[in-house]
């Protein structure tokens, strides 16, 4: 078997992943509720809401609210995301927030142009705006990336050359601003990877820009989230997000406790198994997603937040 | 990334692992209409049922109605499950199987005592009476096995050592009576298992019995199931169990949808996207899935049954 990395880093999307498919029911003191919970397991970044338009997205209406409430933890960054530059504008007002700037592209023309119209110029034009924007705030960019890029309902495959051109495209914008990405996230935003993509497109990307870590975010919308994240340990990715309770969903699910995010306790205990640092603590994990679990009323799909740490039975024995 | 099996062979026990944990209320009807399905999809190995006492297991007290009722395809292997000799008699009674013996033994001593009130001698005395009783029936022996090869809840963690014990125990058994194992199961009954002991376990076992292949019988409880899996693949295993929309559950779960076998759907899908021929046709699994969710009447834990299979969007574009 592949030797794995020493330490892995997980970090935490399921408050903004989640509660932004959720809807408008749940209360803002229970999702601050379930940040401070999570801010108790070792979690060094927690993503815990997105500035985006309410109407489109009922569950975040009150992300200043949420952002207002939770208790800051030392050594936790908490973040946030935006789409344009009035969310960005609402997330620096909050003044409670470690405000990062991300440059992060999409790897597939397709769904620039069904989603949003735009074609890669347009879009990477949009970008130098943003850019610019962070640097007039004083907000760092260390982080790039690219959406879909194993592949996409609208374009379909996402070749590892045409995953490699919108790696070159952010690095190019980057490069004109003088930003320095110390990471890059390769999104499977459409669940399209699978093992073999996930080695082949991580050993490009790490032979052309080897000083830019890769932080992977997967999804288990068609079952292969977990068998993916053990392609990425196998290829030497040290760095994950991933959502408590595999919060999160997924758009194709008929019902709501089908397919999130990676989830974050089942990949942490992988971690744990193999021998391999998370800083984690595992049983609070757990009970952090038995409170999401509750929080938003109906299954979710973490597995070991039922099935149990294999450490609660090694204890016991 | 690792070379894998060209060919890989799944044997579905879905209506076996399902309907024994249901409960009495699902009709005959519908479980030989969910067998007839599968028949379709190109499976050549289908668990149909278990002859074991009613009483404990109400879900399987209409086996031989079951197996009275479905129709036979060409081409592939009914099977069943029994525990003792009076399941034995009544498998061979129905007259419709395709009744092999198995000589499967457990890795763990503790949960032997515990379950079963034997040690490992009187377990081994007692798989020596029903080899008799094979070969008195005519009955052929090919395939043997371990439960518990990876862990397990009253023992702990079941090292290699232990595992190779164990194998070597069933071995011993099968040369007194001449014998010769074509297939030998590594189950992980109690989902202790994780990549890395997957790994350490398969080549152990490939170095000492280099002739008799092994088939994984892989439980999600933990999350790890297709990472499980996928790690079997990449040591060369060629064959697995698994059930339908992951039917079977799990008995820590606190809800049913949790977390059952290996999904049959879900890693034929992880097979196709690796370029391993199946023979199996996806979307008639698919259907098959969401055949067994609707008469089992609860969320089942598949997930490409939701997600889509994604040649059905490549076909699209």
């Amino acid at each position: 078997m592949s030797t794995f990395p020493r330490q892995v880093r997980i970090n935490e999307e399921g408050p903004r992943e989640g509660f932004q498919i959720e809807g408008a029911g749940i209360p803002t003191a229970r999702k601050i509720e379930l940040i401070d919970k999570l801010s108790t397991t070792g979690l060094k970044q927690i993503q815990v809401a997105s500035f985006v338009n309410p109407k489109r997205v009922p569950g975040m209406a009150d992300a200043a609210e949420v952002v207002a409430g939770f208790r800051r933890a030392d050594g936790v960054r908490y973040t946030a995301l935006w789409l344009n530059e009035q969310g960005f504008r609402r997330a620096l007002a909050t003044d409670r927030l470690d405000v990062r700037g991300r440059l992060v592209l999409c790897a597939s023309p397709a769904f620039l142009m069904s989603n949003q119209k735009s074609t890669p110029e347009e879009n990477m034009a949009s970008h130098r705006e943003q850019m610019r924007s962070c640097i007039e705030n004083d907000v760092p960019v260390e982080h790039g990336g690219l959406q879909a890029a194993f592949g996409c309902n609208f374009e379909g495959d996402i070749s590892t050359q045409l995953m490699m051109k919108g790696a070159a495209d952010v690095f190019s914008i980057a490069d004109e601003f003088g930003l320095k990405l110390k990471t890059f996230v390769l999104a499977d935003t459409m669940a399209w990877a699978n093992p073999a993509s996930v080695d082949d497109k991580v050993k490009a990307f790490q032979d052309k820009y080897p000083d830019t870590e890769i932080i992977l975010h997967l999804h288990n919308t068609r079952g292969l989230g977990m068998a993916n994240a053990l392609a990425g340990l196998q290829a030497g990715v040290a760095q994950f997000d991933a959502s408590i309770a595999g919060l999160g969903g997924c758009p194709f699910a008929a019902h709501r406790g089908a397919a999130g995010n990676l989830c974050t306790e089942d990949f942490a205990f992988m971690c744990k198994e193999l021998g391999i640092e998370t800083g984690l603590d595992l049983d609070a994990l757990i009970e952090a997603a038995q409170l999401a679990e509750e929080i938003v009323g109906h299954p979710l799909p973490g597995s070991v937040m039922r099935g149990g740490n294999l450490d609660a039975f090694r204890r016991a024995l």
